[in-house]
């Protein structure tokens, strides 16, 4: 990781300002520089490839093992789902995994595919999810020519709103999330001062731009914000189908 | 209507800046001018005092007559509620009114009182409403003492939310309502691009802070956005109770 | 403090919903009751007449004495300005004065008014300030026919923002501030979470709506957000006029 | 384009809800079905590969031909700018080009390179930049170890904001931006309805979310806005530097 460098600017000014101004919508004569800022920003960020990841970024799944992942059920035990050739797959009936690191505001890539075979349709075809801080759900569903509810389709903030477009790849296909999500905060009384949002890229094709939540997802009723602690594991769905993950990293913000 | 009196302001500026400036975080020097903003603001609005309105106020109702309203089964039709002792009522079973003028983005002031003699309970007692743009509701109830839904009780933005608190006074008295409204914007093609927003002092205490409404006011089921013009009536509703009005004005912003 | 009515509602349901819905944009059929909510308000506000505050309200000053009040300079001395007649006038070069208490989000009232006397003109006649958490100030000035940049007249977010009009009053005749203020929130590392939000009005006309702050009040330069405490004193400034405060209040949101 | 099959959906619901409910915060009882939208969601967009854009994208620069584009000086002349080997390059002192199409909301995806042979250094060195609308700026530079006031340097919003990390290649290699815009509106009488903002990707990394701007990039003052059409060119600058460019396509949202 490298950082900014100190840098030394030797600014030699000599300014004469001097004239009348006859004010109505005016001012003192203004210079480039007073717009400038010299805040140094974080340059510790590498350039990635497909298939890798920011030099800034936490890789919870290269490929090779579950270890940032534990069961939901019970976190003392490891995720138990399937690792073969690089991708993760849903062991149905194994339950849902997360991360063993919790997080707030992050910056989360993943990719997912649902099984080639077609087997079942709806909300029965090829159906997980990725659930930030546990509960909020981006959904996951071959939406590839079936027909369900919008607000439940592939990309859709589960029950909450429809992706503003439908970008899905055909089933077998890899497809990816990119999804910034910030996370809601409380106050010290359980009033919430900022909701959660969401702004996701499905198959790099915008869904939903900075979309403010109404509180987690809920499959009966409506949603309700309850107070929370600032960072929870990510979550991942078993439901019943074989879906499978790749290359799924977070930048922390 | 007075106006901002031309100002001829002489500013004679003899500045000379100079030194060694070491940035990290550093700039060429300010001058407290630099912030000053001189676009005229318009100073029109006299004083005012209790039971009048400001200046550039429009006075809906101020006692006398009811020409500003219609009735809203037939806008040809004059209102036909009751003016007695400088206050409207609702007559019965005579229809909802409106006023003729088309009202945007409004501070409106209004006062009304329940009657003095309890009758009915719950959305029973004292109902009325008065309805920004004609769908979006703040309600008029009695709740004083008297038990309904919450997101239905006397302030509410009926069925999307509660009143932070309830500071209603006691059946026959006269009570206020100062309602910021924002109203919705919708693009040529009908998308939404800002939605509507309230902000509501009930007898003077804060009820709601710029609350973003999910849409025209429901009975049943989910409120939800559909384009309209950006100026329309304001209505007050009959529920059947005699619902008693003055002091009616409104300013455009 | 009264509280809501534990209350008892008996609702015997009986509902027999059947047919086909052939959908496309349909669903399952709603009932009224669906949107109802029920969690209770607080209804301890009760009514107040003018020069009184709201029952749930703190009263920083009611005319009487200063003891919610010390020196800006030095907190364990008392407020040294001058009571008279129900009012509380500056005394020039005795310095700020703030409140015991701390506050974050707050509705505020205060009524001021500056001399009667006119003596300077600009930024030098009837200069004052309300500053929210002692760093965020809505301006105090005569700004009855007098001249000065519009972002430091009267009932502007000092430097930040003109009032949308100006409804000030002739010198010498009481004004008053109604100050919504919602306090910046920061992130355990010091980040902005939520930035201040003001709407004011002055003399009953709305002056500003949710505005957004850029940060505290500054003299020169550009505002700037730095993290502080959720809850801070609220400032009244001693900017060597004469200006008098009367029925100040504030109710914590 | 394919659209949404016409889906038909046959709900036997037969549904006998009956029961006392002792209500406090209760309510009639909810099925999944009454949170779930029908609303189609329109399915034309297909999937695409890298150098690739979606199939609902307007190609705006493919490798082969600005035909898209014209001259900002006259857009009665072609751009003059050179295409070679995919790429097209700023001749320098040709002068801006600007697209013959305008648009308002957008999703911009464009790739671009700074000459790989260092020459100059701060604004000097690989200077250009992505206009939204010709007015609001995303800049671009060589800031591979390159220091310049940060709210001016690579993926900076010009003189608003700084990116929140440095996520530049190396001089050479082919970088991206992929831009969120959202057009400003205004009303008729020409006030803001809603500002614009943009979040941006740089090279995949999150820059900056849906940030709020305070209007067009100002080189020299505050940035302020003023009422304009809602659709402007996209802009792209001559700084007299050699950047070249490639892949540029756009989602109208």
């Amino acid at each position: 990781m490298k950082h900014v460098k100190t840098f030394i600017i030797t600014v030699i000014l000599s300014i004469t300002l001097s004239g009348f101004i006859t004010a109505q919508e005016s001012e003192t004569e203004w210079v480039p520089e007073l717009t400038e800022g010299w805040t140094p920003v974080d340059d510790s960020v590498q350039t990635f490839s497909p298939g890798e990841a920011p030099s800034d970024a936490i890789h919870l799944f290269d490929g090779t093992d579950l270890s940032a992942w534990t069961s939901t059920n019970d976190d003392r035990r490891d995720a138990g789902w399937a690792i073969d050739d690089g991708a993760v797959t849903v062991v149905p009936g194994s339950g849902n995994i997360q991360t063993r690191r919790r997080f707030g505001d992050v910056q989360l890539h993943i990719e997912w595919k649902t099984p080639e075979m077609i087997d079942g349709d709806g909300q029965g075809r090829g159906n997980s999810g990725v659930f930030l801080q546990g509960i909020y759900e981006v959904q996951i569903l071959d939406s590839w020519q079936n027909s369900t509810y919008s607000n439940g389709q592939a990309g859709s903030i589960y029950k909450q709103k429809a992706p503003d477009v439908n970008a899905s790849k055909a089933p077998g296909e890899w497809q990816s999330f990119d999804i910034i999500f910030e996370a809601p905060r409380f106050d010290d009384d359980g009033s919430l001062i900022k909701p959660a949002y969401m702004t996701v890229h499905h198959n790099g094709v915008l869904i939903h731009h900075r979309y403010e939540l109404d509180g987690p997802t809920k499959y009966i009723g409506l949603p309700e914000y309850t107070p929370h602690a600032e960072k929870l594991p990510i979550m991942l769905q078993d439901h019943s189908d074989k879906i499978s993950f790749r290359n799924i990293w977070v930048r922390e913000l």
